[in-house]
């Protein structure tokens, strides 16, 4: 959750005369997103919006990518926020001197108890997903790959035991191990890369929206299914939960059938994908200030969901038929 | 900002069964209020509602006053939030174990940067207020008033001076002679006394809903106007600003006329009214947790205001003719 910027009524007002939107009639924080200031704004003719003030943790440089992919998937049956033109043409500007862009606001409620229905229709999501990204021209190289993990361990490497005893130890076996393993060659194309629940709304067990594109990038397709595998299918005791798997990888299937090569590589994606997180949180956790808005999550959970993928020898484990 | 709580699809869904709403269609957590958690719900007919859930710092003793009186106050011409009523008649409910209400949805602004003009819509407003409160039946004793000062401050006196030197030496003094002066008999009645601009939206100049009414009290009016003088009329560097004063008393008095005992009373319950802002951040300020979700205001923001009013002798100082 997450307001990071006030924004006076006069800096709100000259941003949206910019826009060919109804009055303003309501402007309310949101607690939603951890990266950028979220506000909900409702007008005259009873159309909301979302506004979203990018902070320090988006790079300007990449908003044009990601504002080009909401479009362009948006364009191409994913339901996600669609950028809102400026009267100029313009989907970007600028708010508190901070770049900011409006969009449409998406119906629907984010799972907090994850169902086996749930991880059908996100599975049958990110196969959508996938499919329309493969036409976008747009490319990111995705910043927080294999490369990137060394370099960011190294950030928190001296304060790891502090976490927990031996934790360094135990990443760096696992960081060399991946890194002598991780598959080349598998299909590539634009990922969500952050598919959490909570950029996930549904109406009853359907996917009604896709939202929080910010880590969206150009990478193997099913390494952001593995990501979305551990992010919905571990129960909160880090229990793997095979029915919940399984109903993910039939339905991203039956969207997009995955290869050969994809399913044999899904133990070291998942475990990759939980080095990914396992380090980013680690380094949050250890700098993140005291008395900060956001509360850093623990990363000895994604330790655990890294050691049952290490544990996997086969791909049959998640369910895979 | 605040979302204490979370609340899963089944809970909600529980809760608003009971509820003659259309189709609940999104679910927000919304960053506002630091003492409950708030959420703004969308539903399939357009119609949006604000969820209210009260966290522990509300007396559940205390909510059928409140809910009543926001009741009384939208039924005699004051808009604020409207409790809306289950299919059983009810409008306190419960979710998530804890006391819950739904309310109808406020449209409106609230000022982030107060001009006059936001002063005198403040000032008529709480004339309204204080004139249709004057017939709610319900009683509530003020637990943040002159009687409860003295123990308040015994709760942070030993540590006062960790905010800055001789506080409480200074707060002794003032509690000393704010207690001989403070006046009795000024009339008395429904007060909101928390009236600060976020819990005051505008459309343009005119206020179009008061918010907030979990301080609402039976207690002096006139010391209700000097709580929104303190929180209105003074600039960001703590510079009193005659001009707004005087419009927002000009405004009030055109709505309910202060009395000549009320007027000279005005310095000694604007003083009041900033020793008991200052007291409840000090406390805040010393008993907050590191890492707590809303951060504490700064107790000494008070300190100055209540300083200005230790040298007013008299209220033409505040511009009241």
């Amino acid at each position: 959750m997450a307001v990071y910027t006030e924004v006076s009524d006069e800096e709100l007002a000259a941003f949206m005369a910019a826009y060919a939107t109804a009055e303003v009639v309501s402007f309310t924080g949101i607690a939603q997103g951890v990266e950028n200031s979220n506000f909900l704004i409702q007008t005259e003719d009873g159309t909301p919006y979302i506004l979203t003030l990018y902070e320090k943790r988006v790079n300007p440089a990449d908003l044009p990518y990601f504002l080009g992919l909401m479009e362009h998937l948006a364009a191409h049956g994913v339901t996600c926020p669609l950028p809102i033109k400026a009267r100029d043409g313009h989907s970007l500007s600028t708010l508190n001197g901070r770049p900011a862009a409006l969009f449409s606001f998406l119906k629907g409620l984010s799972p907090r108890r994850i169902t086996a229905e749930h991880c059908a229709g996100v599975g049958a999501a990110l196969a959508g997903l996938h499919l329309a990204g493969k036409s976008y021209a747009g490319v990111r190289r995705n910043s927080l790959s294999v490369p990137a993990w060394r370099p960011l361990f190294e950030q928190s490497r001296q304060r790891a035991d502090t976490v927990m005893p031996n934790l360094a130890a135990e990443i760096d076996g696992d960081l060399d191990e991946i890194d002598g393993v991780w598959p080349r060659g598998l299909p590539a194309g634009t990922i969500h890369a952050d598919l959490f629940p909570d950029n996930v709304f549904f109406r009853g067990s359907e996917v009604s929206g896709v939202i929080d594109f910010y880590f969206a990038c150009t990478d193997v397709l099913a390494y952001d299914l593995a990501i979305v595998m551990n992010a919905w299918c571990f129960e909160s005791d880090f229990e793997f939960n095979v029915t919940k798997s399984r109903a993910l990888l039939a339905a991203y299937m039956r969207g997009r059938p995955l290869s050969d090569a994809e399913a044999e590589a899904l133990p070291v994606l998942a475990r990759g994908a939980a080095m990914r997180f396992l380090l980013t949180r680690l380094y949050d956790w250890l700098n993140t200030p005291e008395g900060a808005l956001v509360r850093p999550k623990n990363p000895l959970d994604y330790l655990h969901i890294l050691r049952f993928h290490r544990r996997v020898a086969d791909p049959g484990a998640y369910g895979l038929d």
